[in-house]
């Protein structure tokens, strides 16, 4: 199964055949506690030093091999040096990389040249974003199967024994009269009003210390949303990467303002899983007492609040973990992984486009 | 002056600070012939060798320092190494980066976000090549401007003795009816005609023993040919830098079909200057006996014929030399270098798609 790889841990990263060898480096200037096996598969047993610039590096420490076939992404996280080879092999085999910096904050995104949009889709698509009845139904439904999911969550969170009875009926009826909304501004309103009373019952289920009183972004401002944060920048790359595979623009979005250097249509198809996959996954972390307050630092001017490295690892190991678990897509009958699932949505979404089948985006089973 | 970088030596490129640091590697399997000053600029006198992988490294031999604000674009056509703070530093300052392989095939190009395509332009960009008539226009307007570039081209091969009254006669007669051809394919034949009364003409210029027949590319199948693909990769990753920095999508075009993976808006614009920059400086680089016929390799299969890495070297640095030459813009009575007159070209196309301004694409004056 592919996976993505996150580099942690200083190094090289360079192509040999159709491999990816990433060499971690050793010195006084980088982490020397080690980078985690989790987070970088480890295939055969080559422990043999080497690097076509170098031919002897005491620094070098045994290498890691990875068939190109395994990697989905590859994330950035810290220094690391990469040769044009390993960019030429990404691109034959469209693979994205992101780099990330400390703070969460994507800072450059290698797109292969064949998921910039395909230009027949990408007229295809600029098409349907410019006929206003297509674009607000497409928002609409975005918006729709996101307040869905939202409901869904709490709803299995009452199966364990929370008392969510009022913001479920709340949704409930949000969701009743959702195709009676008059335009644009009263479906925002709308999915306005879900959103913090799903956010207020979200928080109601911290354990202390914890708090969580609803999103605060851009900086988060609280050590929740800071992981909160961390996660949606996960998801926003997966769900990029999954709409350029694809064949469509991740930066044409029908609900996020086309805004200069924003994935818009990336930031729509996540509103669909954020309940699901970022929110559902924060709460266990915190609730499974898997943070300590000195995970956390707050940035000299006091204006954020920002995970340190063990807690970013520790945040990026789970959430592979869980969009590596399966499910059966309800639709399709198929046992599938949240790539996968993510994947089905873009398609979909996709065929909309193409020639008007039905949209039908991912609605959480409870 | 800002001006592109063309990385032939193997080495490193990182970030320090504003600067960028190329930091030439010597070893066994590196061209020891050195690198050429010429293509890359040596500024201040920093010699000290540093790299923050690797504390002490006798293979580095001294580094270059390159300002961020003196880069316009890098070209990658060689074996090299580069940290993840070089593409952040890049990403913040719109540079592109081009990888280039030695068949001059473009294999792979980082863009900063920014210059992907701004989402509202490129709605608008989508738009008005969905409109057929703007579509046709535009089409018509670049062809029209690349057949008059010919002419000219000839024009000036005249007033040095040349004997291309019938040639140019042809092309004049074909401008002149230009605009009452009935359609696109009329047009496209047209273009076609010329094309070939062009080529002829400049095949006749060339002294022995080279010959050229025509343009025959992917793979070119002679010296002369293999010469023009060089140029004109050079030529279209330049005009795609001037496309994205106009905020318009280098690969949404109106001519060349819409297929995927090409910067069909970068084709359709290169056309209209690859009679002036490509095929001129072709023809003068032989003509002045530049090259000699161990300067090109024959593939094994016999399938094309490639530039070995001195003539790459050569080509490479004969274009930039020409491009940054100045001349007086005929339109806007300014003195530009070449880029500068091709970026006016690509905000020329901006200003008609966002309100229908006057479409005037260059004509070279004679």
């Amino acid at each position: 199964m592919k996976q993505a790889f996150y580099l942690f841990h200083t190094g090289r990263l360079r192509r040999k055949d159709s491999t990816v060898w990433f060499e971690p480096l050793v010195d006084e200037t980088s982490h020397a506690d080690g980078y985690d096996d989790t987070l970088l598969a480890s295939i055969g047993d080559e422990m043999t030093p080497e690097w076509s610039l170098k031919r002897s590096d005491r620094n070098i420490r045994e290498k890691r091999v990875i068939p190109i076939e395994e990697i989905d992404a590859m994330w950035v996280m810290t220094e690391l040096c990469m040769n044009n080879r390993f960019f030429e092999l990404l691109s034959r085999h469209q693979i994205p990389l992101f780099l990330v910096n400390y703070r969460g904050n994507v800072t450059g995104t290698w797109w292969p040249g064949q998921m910039a949009g395909e230009s027949p889709v990408l007229l295809n698509q600029a098409s349907s974003i410019l006929k206003a009845e297509q674009k607000a139904y497409t928002a609409s439904e975005i918006q729709l199967a996101s307040v869905v999911n939202m409901r869904q969550v709490l709803r299995g969170h009452r199966y364990h024994g929370c008392p969510f009875g009022d913001s479920i009926a709340m949704l409930e009826a949000e969701i009743e009269q959702w195709d009676r909304l008059p335009d644009e501004s009263a479906r925002f309103l709308a999915e306005a009003r879900c959103k913090k009373e799903y956010y207020t019952a979200i928080g109601s289920l911290l354990n202390p210390p914890w708090t969580f009183s609803g999103r605060d972004r851009q900086p988060p401002g609280d050590p929740v949303n800071a992981v909160i944060s961390w996660l949606n920048t996960l998801l926003y790359g997966t769900v990029a990467t999954e709409i350029a595979r694809a064949g469509l623009h991740p930066g044409l979005g029908y609900i996020h303002s086309n805004r200069v250097n924003r994935q818009s249509l990336a930031l729509d198809l996540a509103d669909i899983f954020k309940p699901i996959l970022a929110d559902r996954l924060a709460l266990t972390l915190f609730n499974r007492r898997q943070f300590s307050p000195t995970d956390f630092e707050t940035s000299p001017d006091k204006d954020g609040v920002w995970l340190n490295r063990a807690a970013r690892i520790l945040v990026t190991r789970e959430w592979e973990n869980r969009i590596k678990t399966t499910l059966l897509h309800p639709v399709h009958k198929r046992s599938m992984n949240w790539r996968q699932i993510i994947r089905t949505d873009a398609i979909c979404l996709r065929h909309f486009i193409d020639d008007g089948s039905d949209l039908q985006f991912f609605e959480l089973p409870v």
